[in-house]
């Protein structure tokens, strides 16, 4: 055992935790959302000002497993039979939810003279809806039974596995290049492994999940549910998809036993301890130096505006069937974006794509994004409602 | 983001996880305690035979987390008041348990002319009862309420406690020598930090626990025991004691109000996932090499012996005053040793006190003495209710 280094694996775990509590505490009592504090925690407490803590391979275990339980813990929220039952609003407003920021971000690129591939992070940053956010939003406030909060949920589902799969190829692309035949690799593995993950994957644990109740080990659900996010993930990275993607569909596996297992709440104290380290680890890679010259700054606002504006409209064209102040919240409830726009920048940072400039730009749309949603989306909701009569269940 | 070994981190956490699974499962099945199987697989797929994975800072770092998780969760079933108010029967059962073990252990280590320093940390492995074991055979079997279960819990505890304290010394002892003034430094440190605990922490808990009702973040509760259970574990390390006695005594602090704040639910999924990790690279620290040998083989069986009659022996003759069936129930039930024997071994393994041929022993002994219990213990139990006229509760 590593029993000399064991005291740095709890200083380190109790710092970086502490630091994203009271972060997301503080904002908590700003009524902010708490990542927002997470992030900001990460860059005082981190190498950039108080240097409290530097990355290390025992944080970006744990950051690893953080990210890779709260992409579970959104699959769990997400029914495939939903995603393939969703009605043609909640598609036109994923679908234009996604080309609208999308093309907003390549625009701002080339107004700003940035590189194809540069562009291409760029424009898949501002892709994703943070389901999290919106989701948590929508429950703390009531609004989740609601036929909007429906096809927001519905909408933000698509709309994060079209950013993920934007992701996993502009990844492909940043790795070997703007190659067509690697690219339509990418497509069929994507392709291949969502659709075992569709159509196949429900259907085996409905079928077969009845075997849990033959297994002695204790928690067997969570044991089994534990192995899958593992496994999907592991598998996801070996065919070059993000791991995160199949952490995702892993949940999604259980979403239809998720309540009969308890896993709901059992993913809960796993979400609490590990989540914050993939937030604060992320926070702490600011680099302050370079976010605070007019040359981010300015620029960062400035996309934090568009991948705002370009949501709201793509996502409330695609729902003005709905009625006008319905679309309104629709589009806002959009807004957010959260932990993909991170793992884009990140993925972009660390295969040397995109510049700290950038992944600055981007921490600031997702702190600006996720900022000024949660205080107008309430009364949003309330108003719209009051415009079709009452909340249609 | 070190994207680049994310794929390694989520194999590694995999391959361990679902070894340490099958493992507990196997035994699960055999109705023996899963830690044994985790051990086992720990060895076997581990570098020693299938080498499916080697000790790195990934698996350390969740193996670290794992037992610091464990440690809370038997703190969270001990109260203060308990281990203060127990019975003349539960102390003497503790005390002799300890010392005729220890005692025992020397003779042994004596007989087969090991070192001093080495003679200590056999001694000391042979000391502690694993709570978790007990406890899970006891309530498995619903014998929990019983009072010889509470006998039982109530000097298993302090016996735990003792252990870390012999552990603490020993340790301090193989660091800074057999030298007095460190001795009394470390004494009076284990004796501020556990009065600090016994007396002054439950109380802080119960007199401004309340506070946590005003704290805006998801899950307080389980958000302040993670941080004081990091703290205290970090503490403990800073003053020399091992970092578990400090997650033990953080779960204790949290013992009466885990209930009202669902902590004992809330730490279970936590443990799911977390506990394997020790069990199993402690496991492959085993050289099977080594164990094979006769030479370590022959005298380990005779070491397992030593501590199984011993325990029985000692702890017995502590409960005689409960009748001769009661008295042989409870040296039964404080037979098994877990994971303070490993840590024990671990510690003096890491500090190159104790050779890897006596690690294999003590990993022997800790088998055999899990392995021995679970099938006899209810029966004894329940043999033992029918001579004292049924359990007293």
């Amino acid at each position: 055992m590593a029993i000399t280094t064991t005291a740095g694996i709890l200083v380190s775990l109790l710092t970086v935790f502490v630091a994203g509590k009271i972060g997301g505490e503080l904002f908590e009592r700003m009524r902010q959302p708490a990542v927002v504090g997470e992030l900001l925690a990460g860059v005082l407490a981190g190498p950039a000002v108080l240097g409290l803590f530097h990355s290390s391979v025992t944080l970006q275990t744990v950051s690893t497993m953080g990210v890779i339980v709260l992409m579970f813990t959104v699959g769990l929220e997400t029914r495939a039979s939903d995603l393939l039952r969703v009605g043609r609003t909640a598609l036109l407003v994923a679908l234009l939810g996604v080309v609208v920021p999308f093309g907003g971000g390549l625009l701002f690129a080339a107004a700003f003279g940035f590189s194809n591939p540069e562009a291409l992070f760029i424009g898949t940053a501002l892709v994703a809806t943070s389901v999290g956010v919106t989701a948590r939003v929508l429950a703390d406030r009531g609004f989740l039974s609601t036929r909007l909060a429906k096809i927001v949920l519905a909408a933000a589902v698509i709309d994060d596995i079209l950013g993920m799969i934007v992701l996993s190829v502009v990844t492909g692309m940043a790795r070997g290049g703007l190659d067509a035949r690697s690219l339509a690799v990418v497509l069929v593995e994507v392709g291949a492994f969502i659709a075992f993950e569709l159509f196949v994957a429900p259907w085996l644990v409905r079928r077969h999940g009845h075997y849990l109740e033959r297994v002695r080990v204790a928690n067997a659900p969570l044991v089994v549910a534990i192995v899958v996010m593992l496994g999907m993930a592991a598998t996801a990275e070996a065919i070059g998809l993000a791991g995160i993607v199949g952490a995702f569909f892993a949940g999604m596996m259980f979403a239809e036993t998720s309540e009969r297992w308890k896993l709901d709440r059992s993913t809960r104290p796993l979400y609490v301890w590990l989540v914050p380290y993939f937030f604060v680890l992320a926070g702490s890679q600011v680099d302050l130096a370079v976010l605070s010259r007019p040359a981010v700054l300015l620029p960062g606002l400035l996309l934090a505006v568009v991948a705002v504006v370009t949501k709201v409209a793509g996502c409330g064209i695609g729902a003005l069937g709905e009625g006008p102040r319905a679309a309104l919240a629709i589009g806002v409830a959009m807004v957010p974006r959260g932990e993909v726009g991170l793992i884009v920048a990140s993925v972009g940072l660390a295969s040397r794509v995109i510049s700290p400039s950038v992944y600055g730009m981007v921490v600031l749309v997702v702190a600006v994004s996720t900022l000024v949603v949660p205080p107008v989306l309430p009364r949003l909701f309330a108003w719209s409602s009051t415009d079709t009569g009452g909340p249609r269940a």
